[in-house]
């Protein structure tokens, strides 16, 4: 079998922690498996390569800054091939030149073109364990670029996608995806199987357990994604095509608190305004989510969205300055609360359950999204730990 | 006028010392010069790294150790291109995978084969200056090598040969060769001028300041080096080919108190003896300085050699084993005194001067060898500094 593992930076931040990796890779090894394994940079180290590029130029140019930056990972990875060669296991290192893992020009936010697997193979082929650098790829003009956040999920999916691996295994620090944030429903319970559909809503939500981009690409390669503890041997979650047979229908229930509500009210009734709204916070690169739009009146609408927190004051701004309304109201106050579930699709009735279950709690719902498998809703902040408990427990996500 | 410029790991150090480096280069720049820098990792970021693998593995693989030591010169490079860029310069830096610097397979200690100059070639017609990581290059594996002691002097040569640049000026904490040790010798002068030559024996001798394999290349292709300060901008030493004009006899006197002498007494008088006691030492790593052999009588012969002090004991036991004699003595407590200088071919009685000023300070001369350039005497070392300025004075090497 051939498994592609992910560590991450804490994974890797010392001495043990590199040992613990390096048995982890080790013991399937030894069972007879072809390893390739991904590293990030050691535990804070990126922050503090930023941090001296930053002393030097408060705003450095990218093509020099992913040249500091791809340090970080190529030294975990020289370290780890130590660390396997100590325990008398055959390693080598690879960075993003020696693979060679092609990417676009972009720096600091390049994405993956084209992946070489011939070194790798030859390497494999020798039964060494191979470790590349995470995050990084070399762009056309032969320079360094990085991936952008979640780069090395990226890196471990295309690699296992490049190389048709069986499995690719994200270590994190938690033992895989939950049915909520287990710090606030006692009750929630691991899964053993989410789609990457599920897994894409629950990444935009916030969940943090994978980038969506790792997840769009897995997916789009059929990568089979296993989400795992790297602190324990507990089993993780798989990620893969949702299956028929399903018998859940909602797979879990997530919370993003950093979530601002803007509403513009008092637009006038045309053709476009919505499009020269949104065009322009676009092109300031502020991301949209929930979008609601009243019927027109009196030659007048209102629209309200959401945003992050951060955007909102410029988002106001933008809007200040681009178009005439009577009044504008920004509240920080909110959270955005989600059931994921690729069973929703067939069964009428979720979303109305879950309104039920935040009436029952008494909490007033102030906007409503809904995409095929997920029901979003936009509450008061403080209500949130109440809210994914009342419904976590009328969806009896608890119980098997 | 196209001018390599090298600076140490000292002078990029810090925040200030890469401003300090980049202004320099800058200047040159501004004046309408083609300026390639060429730059260790920062202050002693090396032994840093080399602590960190030597905790996961004490005898760390040479391939890792280069892949991980590597990633200090691509930190300065990107730091100081990005100083560069804050003070409106256009700059870029450049790894050996993407000058290319081709070296052969030994890590560690590999040597320049070949560079490829289109890339940097490139970049200086779109008038940037540009940084090249010294100290490291790529093998036909395509895995980094490191290029061993002095290994940034020796890509700044290379690459001045490559490019076939005006000159190459290696920056260091002294403002070039001197007539003696400044420390040692109150009157010591600053030459303008020394043949590949003599800054070949002085390298050997240790003083320090350039590493021969970096002085034989520079011979080897005519590359002009400048020896100077980074410090203030005082002129330096250039380092060329001699002038048959030159005036001087002797270009200046340097002592080297890291030496043993081994002395085997009673050796068999045979055929073959000195090449089967040499022959072990060299397949040791034992490198073997002064060699001085008796005339046999009565079926014996002696024979002694130098080596470093680190070295003596190691020898000892090599001759220990390998074969028959009466007694062996080691003694670390000398040092070696010699003059240098390309005038000497020519001039006969230049040794008898040198040892003349060491009967007149009353200094026992324990073992003497010559080159066509140099002469050197083993004394006792704790008379090294009383003999560097006899000989000093002697030679009026304090006059201009």
């Amino acid at each position: 079998m051939l498994i592609v593992k992910k560590f991450g930076g804490t994974s890797v931040g010392n001495r043990d922690r590199i040992f613990n990796v390096a048995n982890r890779c080790i013991e399937d090894y030894k069972n007879g498996n072809d390893v390739v394994v991904v590293l990030s940079a050691m535990g804070k180290y990126t922050d503090v390569l930023i941090d001296m590029a930053k002393e030097i130029n408060p705003n450095p140019p990218k093509r020099e800054m992913d040249m500091i930056l791809t340090t970080g990972e190529q030294q975990s990875v020289a370290l780890m091939a130590m660390a396997m060669a100590s325990m008398g296991v055959p390693a080598v290192s690879l960075n993003a030149y020696q693979v060679a893992m092609h990417t676009t020009s972009t720096y600091s936010n390049a994405r993956v073109k084209r992946i070489d697997t011939e070194r790798i193979r030859a390497e494999l082929e020798q039964h060494k364990i191979v470790i590349v650098t995470g995050f990084q790829g070399v762009n056309k003009f032969d320079d360094y670029t990085t991936l952008g956040r979640g780069g090395s999920d990226t890196t471990a999916v295309a690699l296992a996608a490049a190389l048709h691996a069986d499995k690719c295994e994200i270590y994190t620090d938690v033992d895989g995806v939950y049915t909520a944030d287990p710090r606030k429903v006692p009750d929630a319970r691991k899964l053993k199987n989410v789609t990457y559909d599920e897994m894409l809503e629950l990444a935009t939500l916030g969940a943090g357990v994978l980038h969506n981009r790792s997840v769009e690409l897995a997916k789009k390669y059929g990568v089979r994604l296993v989400v795992r503890s790297s602190l324990n041997t507990n089993e993780g979650t798989v990620v893969r095509e949702g299956s028929k047979m399903e018998k859940m229908i909602v797979s879990g229930v997530a919370a993003d608190p950093d979530a601002a509500r803007v509403a513009v009210i008092g637009l006038k009734d045309e053709p476009g305004i919505a499009f020269k709204l949104f065009n322009a916070l676009a092109q300031q690169g502020i991301n949209i989510d929930m979008i609601l739009q009243s019927i027109g009146r009196h030659g007048k609408k209102d629209i309200s969205f959401t945003c992050t927190d951060d955007d909102a004051d410029l988002a106001k701004q933008i809007i200040d300055d681009l178009m005439e309304f009577e009044e504008i109201d920004v509240d920080k106050g909110v959270s955005k609360v989600s059931i994921v579930g690729a069973g929703m699709q067939t069964h009428p009735g979720v979303a109305a359950k879950m309104f039920e279950a935040l009436f029952d709690a008494n909490i007033n719902i102030r906007m409503i999204s809904t995409s095929e498998i997920r029901v979003t809703v936009l509450i008061n902040e403080k209500n949130t730990d109440r809210a994914i408990n009342a419904i976590h427990e009328k969806f009896n996500l608890g119980e098997e």
